[in-house]
């Protein structure tokens, strides 16, 4: 007999179907037993007759597989409820549950959530980020492939960090060093040159910071995209803004009833995102909010007071800061005369979600920036030698995807958008 | 003034167009040069009045934008050319090419290839091959999200080697030692007892074998799945086959203008695929082949022989091995009897591209497993601490990226089907 799934219960009114996922709740009676079964797509509620079960299988969270028929009924889940033939046992829950997950709240602290993370992501407000998230993913990549652009897969482990950072895992590969890639910029580039154009990679990248934040993670998912033939950085802000839009429209209609379930309300583009240049923001900061510490780069609270300018004063929940001071931006940025640069961040609900800008074409000016930079050349051969040999203008921009997904569904911590954390102190399980 | 692509053009008959690319051929006669520009889309004849250019402006391979005139014409290439009224380069060429990237066939060996990654993906037929992995990749993805999938990102440091294996990658995490996941069976086990029931994930793996084969990288994209509820492996088989058969028909329909550059028929899944036990395909090599040194596990002229006969005598270019040694499984493979287990290898062409199975789902079953692995089980226990709460019945599978598109390609090494190779001798570019 074949599994239907409860969400599509409503189909088999008045016939016998089996059923199957993990118990969710228990009511015993005198003679009756209200059991709630839990599968993928919702529960229902399941009424057995004391004479089909022992005392003790009716455990919290065992997995089960029914045979009912399906029973017109009045009860807060349906419309239906299932009037239980046969029962069995696919496995039997053990040991009590160290959290409590049949409430309509977990109600727990990070930390517990994270370390019975198997089990808290049986909830179904935990569970549904992550399909929030999947459908903002796969935005990204059908949005992108109806543009033209090819999925690229490029090494994670590289010998030196792409970026000149310190922050860098070592790699024992065999008899040398490697190291874990801190982003794919240099590998995205290399595919706009190898005659892509246009290339999008959405994969790990990690960053050996010590820190511990609510928003970095040593392991994360960036979503990076990266394309040829542009006049300028306005050219990637537009691409951004229609990308954007994309994935908020099939937001709107994929996941209704996750963001009903979070009571989320999704953040809307009217016409296009607010442009500042940086020194305006530090104007801005300066002026409206009295902040003087700034200069040559956003802090935390810079970046939410600049979107709480933009909410206020701009009506937008998004804000692109442009212009970014050449001394604060790796070395494969576009200057923009002396000082600037041909870059941009994307500020959303508080955060930074995007960097990007446009990338150096010219092999000249790609060695003398990487010098100007106080770095080597010669150590960024393999990556400087395909720009002697025909280069588009191009640029791109990696969004990360865990930032994004909090600031959609208003979470406090990037952690709460990974199904396994990878920070200072996680490495297990 | 907006580029045009050039398999675009034909729709701009006698209008002034903008075009941009690298320049693929040049020839010059005495009062004009003809020039071939390439971009992402095809290849299109430029005439250029050569009062228009400096003799130094033609070199092979640089970048440029050209305004001009599109008229009927009968070339080789297509139904009209470009007369050029405005020619500029975006970026020269430097140096000359190290390999001839504008002949029809790139006709250099392997090494050389790697070598030169960037230039020899500007030739066609070697860019066709990412063309055609994308659509498998996006066939996998789309078949499994409508079938009820969850994508799935896990961490790829991990805190010992999934599978118990000796051959993984250190790496220093902080004060601690941590390995690159070899694969992301755990986890995946995890996310379907984790509620989501059906989960998949495309990522990189890790494998530090010290091996230089042809069908070997030491860094490799993992096609995965895992779902709960099934009744054995044969659901798992069942699966695939409508995976491959969904692949193919995208194929068939999206990638006509690369398989007809390659040369290439699509296999083809008549029905089901052929399934024989690990002891028939012993059998089977011994009595037809005379090939009598297998007894535990096939060696690749076995997994060669099997998809001869498999060709031969059932007319199919894919064959399921299963019920392979409990000795040769991993110890989370669900046992069938004493000696087998409900598992299988799928073989194409002459090479293995996936394996699979039914996982133990119950948690003393996979104790006393782990123990009869001769492994402990106290350095399993983030694993197997979950197989507490609540089990569904699960299995699943892995199909090898880089393999799937070589076979169905007909090339000869996995190395062709990466764009930037990561073995024994590579870690640059």
């Amino acid at each position: 007999m074949k599994r239907i799934l409860i969400n599509k219960l409503n189909n088999y009114l008045n016939q016998e179907v089996k059923i199957e996922g993990w118990i969710h709740r228990i009511r015993v009676l005198k003679s009756i037993t209200f059991l709630i079964l839990r599968d993928r797509t919702g529960l229902v509620q399941c009424v057995i007759d004391n004479n089909l079960i022992k005392p003790d299988d009716m455990k919290l969270e065992s997995v089960i597989s029914i045979i009912g028929k399906v029973k017109e009924s009045n009860n807060k889940l349906n419309n239906f409820e299932i009037e239980v033939i046969n029962f069995e046992i696919i496995s039997k829950c053990k040991e009590e549950l160290p959290i409590e997950i049949n409430k309509e709240d977990l109600n727990i602290n990070l930390v517990t959530m994270l370390n019975n993370r198997v089990l808290s992501l049986r909830h179904e407000k935990i569970n549904a980020i992550f399909k929030v998230q999947n459908v903002i993913v796969n935005g990204f990549r059908e949005y992108l492939i109806s543009e033209g652009f090819t999925e690229i897969f490029t090494p994670k482990l590289v010998a030196e960090g792409a970026e000149g950072g310190t922050e860098v895992f070592e790699v024992k590969y065999f008899e040398n060093k490697a190291y874990l890639a801190q982003s794919p910029q240099f590998y995205k580039q290399m595919m706009v040159l190898s005659g892509f154009e246009r290339v999008f990679e959405v994969g790990h990248v990690y960053r050996a910071e010590q820190h511990d934040t609510n928003r970095h993670l040593n392991e994360y998912v960036s979503m990076d995209l990266e394309f040829g033939f542009i006049e300028n950085e306005e050219d990637i802000m537009n691409l951004e803004e229609e990308l954007l839009k994309f994935i908020i429209n099939k937001l709107e209609k994929e996941t209704q009833i996750y963001l009903k379930l979070l009571n989320i309300e999704l953040p809307k583009i009217n016409g296009s995102i607010p442009r500042i240049k940086f020194s305006e923001a530090i104007d801005i900061l300066r002026k409206e909010y009295n902040k003087t510490n700034l200069d040559k780069d956003l802090d935390p609270e810079g970046e939410k007071l600049i979107c709480e300018y933009a909410k206020e004063k701009l009506d937008s929940d998004f804000i692109f800061v442009t212009h970014y001071p050449r001394s604060k931006r790796p070395m494969y940025t576009m200057p923009c005369g002396e000082n600037e640069t041909h870059s941009f961040d994307l500020l959303f609900r508080g955060i930074e979600i995007t960097t990007g800008g446009q990338r150096i074409h010219d092999y000249e000016m790609l060695i003398n920036n990487i010098k100007y930079k106080g770095l080597c050349p010669k150590n960024y051969e393999s990556y400087t030698e395909v720009f002697k040999y025909g280069v588009p203008t191009h640029g791109g921009l990696a969004i990360g995807l865990e930032r994004i997904v909090i600031k959609i569904l208003g979470l406090e911590n990037v952690r709460e958008a990974t199904l396994i954390t990878r920070d200072r102190h996680r490495l297990i399980p």
